[in-house]
C-alpha cells in the first residue's frame, strides 16, 4: 500500500464532508497496512469548532486500541493541521504524519514558525495528493462565497 | 464575582482529577457571571490523551449553547493551555482566558513563543491563584514518583 492510497482514503473523508457542507478536510489513521480510524470535518454539524477531521480519527485509534498513544501509526490527512490538532497529535506520540495541501491560513506553521511542534520522534511528509486536496477546499469556498 | 471565585471552581475540577489519578488540571466556562461549563483532566480514564480539561468544558459549553463560538465567555483554566487547547481556544472566538500556574514543559508559549496563537480579540490574563494551581500539580508529580 502506498501514501498515495492512503491519502485517497482521507480524500473519500474530506469528500464527505463536502458533501454534508462541512469544510472538506478527511483523516485516516494507518497501522501495518490498515486504516483503524477515519474522520470527517463535523464542526457545524456538532455545532463544536473542534470536531475537526483529525480530532475525530484520533479519538476513535485510541477507543479501537484502547490506549492513549499511535506509535507505529500513520495519520494521513488532506490538509495542514491547524494549531489544535497538531498539539492533539503531539500528545499521540504518532510515529508519522502525511497531508496532503499546505494551509497558509489556518495551518499550524503560521504560528509554529520554525518550532517543531510535533512529538521529537515523529516524522512528516507532505505533498501527497496535493493538488486534489485543495481542489476540493477551493471548490467548497467557491461554492460557499456565491451563495 | 471575582476571578479568584471562579478560578476556585477551577480549582475544585482540578481536585476532583488528583482524587482520580488524572494530572490535576480544571477549567470553568463563564458567561454572565455563571459558570456554564466545567471540565477536568481525564486522559487517563478515557485512554485519551486529548480529553483536557479544556476541551472537555469548551465541548460542553458550545453543547449548552448550541452554537460553536463563545463571545461574552470566559475560560478559567488552572494550568496554562497546552498547543491543542489553545488551538481549540482560538477556534472557539473565546473573550477572555485566564490561567493561575504557568506550564513551562507543556504549556503553549514553549512553542508558539512570540507568536499571539488565540483569536485577536481574546484577552489574556493570568496568574490568578497561581501558587495553589500549581502546588496541586506539584504534589501530583511528586506522589507519582515515589510510587
Amino acid at each position: 500500500m502506498t501514501d498515495e492510497y492512503f491519502m485517497q482514503q482521507a480524500l473519500k473523508q474530506a469528500e464527505q464532508a463536502f458533501e454534508e457542507g462541512e469544510v472538506p478536510v478527511g483523516a485516516v489513521v494507518v497501522m501495518n497496512g490498515k486504516v483503524i480510524a477515519r474522520g470527517y470535518n463535523m464542526t457545524e454539524k456538532l455545532k463544536d469548532p473542534t470536531a475537526h477531521a483529525e480530532m475525530i480519527a484520533l479519538t476513535s485509534a485510541f477507543s479501537f486500541l484502547g490506549g492513549k498513544y499511535l506509535p507505529d501509526a500513520t495519520l494521513y490527512v488532506t490538509v495542514e493541521p491547524c494549531l489544535m490538532c497538531t498539539g492533539a497529535l503531539y500528545w499521540s506520540k504518532i510515529t508519522r504524519i502525511v497531508w496532503g495541501a499546505d494551509d497558509e491560513k489556518n495551518g499550524h506553521r503560521r504560528i509554529t514558525k520554525d518550532e517543531f511542534p510535533f512529538h521529537p520522534k515523529t516524522v512528516i511528509d507532505k505533498g501527497i495528493l496535493k493538488d486534489e486536496c485543495a481542489a476540493l477546499m477551493k471548490e467548497f469556498f467557491r461554492r460557499r462565497r456565491s451563495k
